[in-house]
Formats: structure tokens, sequence, C-alpha cells
């Protein structure tokens, strides 16, 4: 049999306009270098064996190419061109697997994911078919009813915030993928629960956060210095 | 007619145990002072005429007095000691106060608090009654259904998370807060809902955190030292 692959889909696809900045947010300095290449190399460092299929959009494909042979393993990445949408990235990115793998879909915006966290994913995947990091909510939480102008409160420990990897056996997300595209679509999880698949959760990590303001920025240096 | 006064009660309860430090959280220094300090003299910059009612702990009510000469209007702030919850320490709080004021519940650990959201959150109150800040939720969610053991997709933009100071007109909340206590009190907005109020959302702030973990604190000083 076949050994199964490790295979990480990096999908890097956002503007970076809420970042005020001249640069695409993925390319922005962490403690001196881009935070694209911190996340790459963070998957590298995790499994000894990973293939990463790094997804971004046309414009950006010079700019993460410069990057690549500063990474440890440089041939051990792929750089595509992305799609309209979130979902139309990954699907690109999809499109690369035909060996069984372990298929980690990941921000390319979250440079500080521990390796413990990718091979908890990991384990669960192959386990449950998906893996799905999730964190609670610390916040209380108020629900909108936009119809009646009004809003409620909800408990909060009905609810998680959902972060990646968002890891999937190759034989459940490539087919997902087959689907028709709608808007619901946010993350990997919402496009298997469609197809008809239940969402198992796992632990994620409250430092592995998103970069999408300025402030994250300021958090993710100040979560690298004192890690 | 009476001037209305500004009053706020700021509830400093928690014992830290999720700091892990040897002191209890509103009292772990930020920028080499104690948190606590920071946000009292907050609100004492924000409004000229501001009283303070601080709420704590028995065992931390000398070290807070401790803390009291250092502020730049000493004479504002009265401290009284809480109740077995939130709601019991808010509600002694409030019943400290006789006249008619815009009344800020606001978390002791939310240091970073903006004179322009105290100046926001009270202008909706006087007009609306309360105002209660509020910020986009980011991040994908899902619901959880335990008795199901499923989760479910939610549409983040129906969902809010939600900050102090919670503001509100004094004949309101103190009248609100007359009512039996239930476990679903977890802020003053769910306790003035409960009376049949309705709840006004107010822009809250990124900045505003609560700092309840080490990790807090980090970010919390990093957005000090870069405002």
């Amino acid at each position: 049999m076949q050994a199964r692959k490790n295979i990480a889909v990096i999908v890097a696809g956002g503007s970076g306009q809420r970042m005020g900045a001249d640069k695409p947010k993925q390319f922005l300095h962490l403690s001196g270098l881009p935070i694209i290449q911190h996340t790459v190399q963070a998957f590298l460092d995790a499994l000894e064996d990973i293939e990463i299929i790094l997804v971004l959009p046309k414009a950006h494909l010079a700019m993460a190419a410069a990057i690549i042979p500063k990474l440890s393993k440089p041939g051990s990445i792929t750089i595509i061109e992305g799609g309209a949408t979130r979902f139309h990235s990954v699907k690109n990115g999809l499109a690369q697997i035909d060996d069984p793998a372990v298929v980690f879909i990941h921000d390319g915006v979250r440079p500080l994911v521990s390796s413990q966290l990718i091979h908890s994913c990991r384990e669960h995947a192959l386990k449950y078919g998906n893996a799905i990091p999730a964190i609670p909510m610390k916040d209380s939480v108020r629900q909108l009813f936009p119809e009646e102008g009004i809003n409620k409160a909800v408990n909060r420990e009905h609810y998680k915030i959902i972060q990646t990897p968002q890891t999937f056996l190759s034989e459940i997300i490539v087919p997902a993928f087959e689907t028709t595209y709608n808007e619901s679509f946010t993350d990997e999880a919402t496009v298997i629960e469609q197809t008809g698949h239940a969402v198992h959760l796992v632990d994620g990590e409250e430092g592995n956060i998103k970069i999408t303001r300025p402030l994250d920025l300021i958090i993710a240096e100040s979560l690298l210095n004192n890690s």
C-alpha cells in the first residue's frame, strides 16, 4: 500500500487592504521576514516529508517565488495561481493532489501555527476524516436579528471560534470541492458539511492568530518575542 | 433640574487564576503600573466630574486602597466589597447610587478603554437608555449542539462580541438589578434584556481588550507602546 502523503495547501489570497499597507498583508514583515515565509516554514518544520502548495493571486506569484530559495526545503514547494474566492483558490490547490494524502488547508496569514497543532490535526484527521481546530469564545456574544432590528444574548459555551489548518483526508476533501460554489463557503469545514460530513473539532491554539489588521501584526510580534 | 451625574462602577472581582500569577490579575503590572490603576485613570481622564465606585473582593480591598493616592483625583473614588458573582458585585456598586446618573459598568481588567468610547457610550445611553459596545466577529464560528453531538457553521455577520463599559441611565439599571439572580446574567446587558429592555449596541474598539490570560498582558503592553 502506498504511503499517505502530507500536503499543505496554504492560501494567501488577501489584498491586504485592511492593513492599510502598500504590500499585500502576507508579505508584510514579522520579526524581519515576510509573514508567508514564517507560515510555510512552520509546516516544513513540523513534518519531514510535507509538500506545500502555495496558492496566491497572479500579481503576487513573483513575490512569492523570490521567497522560496530562503526556505529550508525549496524543492517541497509548488506555487500556483488562486481563483476569484477562497473556495476557488483552495480548489486550484486541491487539483494538484493525485495520491492519498492528509491535506492541511491553512491561512497564509496564520504564521504562528505550532508543530504540535499540525500533528494533532493530522492524527485526528487520520482517525475521523477531518480535523478543524477551534478555540473557546471568551467574550460575551450577542446574536443580531437584522429583520426584527433586535439582538439577543447567546450562551458563549455553545460557540467556538474556528482556525486553520483545517485538515482532511484527500478522499474526503477533493470530492467535496467538486460541488458548486456557494456564498456560505467561508471555510473548508462548511464545504464538507454541505456534502454530508460531520465536522470534527480539535483544540486550537490561542496563539494561532490570523493577521488581518495592523494590531494583529503587533500582537504576532509580541507572541514571537515571548515564545 | 438636578444635573445628571457620571458614575463608573468598575468591577475587579477575578481571582486571576487563569493568569497563573501570584497576584490577582487586576493588580498585575502593565507598563509599570497595576492594571486597575490604568482602568480607573482612563475614566478620570475621560470625564471631569466622574465618580468611581471600585468593587473588589474583600481580600483585595487594602491592595486597592494603596493605589488610590496615586490617581489624579483620589477624592472621586469609593472602594466597596464585591459579592459572590459579577451580578452581586455590580449590585453592591449600584446600591451606592442615589442621584440620576449615567452609569458605566466596566471590567477592571479592560485598562485600554478610550475617552472616545466612554463619550460615545454616554451619548448613546442618554439617547437610548443604554449603550453596549460591540465589535464584529472576525473569525469563522461554529455553534455546538451538545445533545446531538454535532456542530454547525453560523453566519458570523449575525454575531457581535460584547465589551464594556456597558452604559445605562440609572433609572434603568438600578431597578433592573432588583431582579432575582440567574446564571444567564453574564453581563449587565443580559440583566436589562431580562427585564424587557431592548439592548442598544454601539461600536466598540478592537484595542479595548480584556486581560484574562498572560497573552493578553503581552498584547496590552504592545498596544500601549504603539498607541
